[in-house]
């Protein structure tokens, strides 16, 4: 009998990290999942977490922090606006507003504590350094970081029991490979959300880069987005 | 004229890095303060980290999360005692139960989106590595990767504007070296904490590993601790 093996997987309700989500799942791990409310101004991909795991039959935790108390990303600041309307060259252009200073790197500590916790081998997150919004904290040195840091900060690092490997499926697929793979998964994408700036009843804005970003997957994979078809 | 010098210092409110805190202001910085209500039992030390930072007159922000939804440890589950009364050698026998998975990783991340929001170049963090529980992540090498993990994380690390220290100046002393040094610097013992086990009213146990690693401290470096004069 092959041993249980366990993962945790970051999952903020978009299409990244739910296909993420479905790669893990068909690699046969048992799936932990761990989304934050962290004072982003498109909160309601926290409901799409917790859709996404529920349909999924798993354990969800939602770790709720403030990172509006630092405030200096687009996502987190009142003062801030979402850009609208980039094309691709300047989304290459540096660093958008939108980065949230140490986010991936909050993010992953915290799955560091509860895969140490569940006895998880695996931390599975969603990012991408194709069609992806320039982020430092989404590169593949960040994340080889992040790895062995992960073996040096915990008991069974140091005990040598347990390896801890930062699992990132998506990194260099395109979006619509991404599309192609979740459609593959039969993954129910209208169950995510993406936008940056949703309006109030939670529909996307269809002008920020992850709106933008998002209808080029889907295009290109020629697919139509389950989301733009809701009433 | 010389130009500012900004350090994020992480203040628990113990003799560690509240002399920590101390040293970090004798080189210069400017210090923005940073301490975390994560369910510690011993959460009266959030209360001495206010009355230090007011003391210094330093700006001080206070971050909420809540590791008690892991688990996993002596000073955030409710299952599992405080070890009291262990000598040096048994303290020397692995890591005990009252690590708290992945705390150090979470906190250094916080301190960096802190750093890179007010533009400090410096975080300051009180580990010791000689009188010690034995955690992982207060160990030189761990110290090491994170200090490249916040140079990949960050806008400032990718563009190269500012890299990011992670300062340990307790790491290779002993304790009785921290009592000597707060000395030195006229630090206020009295206004911290140690216990990870102190009564309703706050008074220190006198038996878990952090007391005995403070009495210790004080008697090698033959000075009174003023926390024991108080009424």
């Amino acid at each position: 009998m092959n041993e249980r093996r366990c993962a945790i997987c970051l999952l903020s309700g978009g299409l990244d990290s739910t296909t993420t989500l479905a790669i893990a799942r068909d690699e046969g791990f048992d799936c932990y999942c761990l989304s934050f409310d962290y004072g982003q101004r498109h909160r309601i991909e926290v409901d799409a977490a917790k859709r996404i795991a529920q349909r999924f039959g798993l354990e969800h935790r939602v770790v709720k922090i403030d990172l509006r108390m630092f405030g200096g990303s687009a996502l987190t600041g009142n003062g801030i606006d979402v850009p609208k309307d980039r094309d691709a060259g300047e989304m290459t252009l540096g660093i958008p507003v939108t980065y949230v200073p140490a986010r991936n790197t909050i993010f992953l500590s915290f799955a560091l504590a509860y895969a140490e916790v569940v006895g998880a081998s695996d931390i599975f997150i969603g990012v991408n350094a194709i069609d992806y919004s320039g982020y430092p904290d989404c590169r593949p040195e960040f994340i080889r970081s992040f790895e062995q840091l992960a073996n040096l900060a915990t008991k069974s690092g140091v005990e040598g029991t347990r390896r801890i490997a930062i699992r990132t499926p998506l990194i260099e697929m395109t979006k619509a490979d991404i599309v192609r793979k979740a459609a593959e998964l039969g993954v129910d994408l209208g169950l995510t959300h993406s936008c940056y700036d949703p309006d109030d009843s939670g529909h996307p804005c269809g002008r920020c880069d992850s709106c933008l970003l998002r209808r080029k997957g889907f295009e290109e994979a020629g697919l139509a987005d389950p989301l733009l078809a809701l009433p």
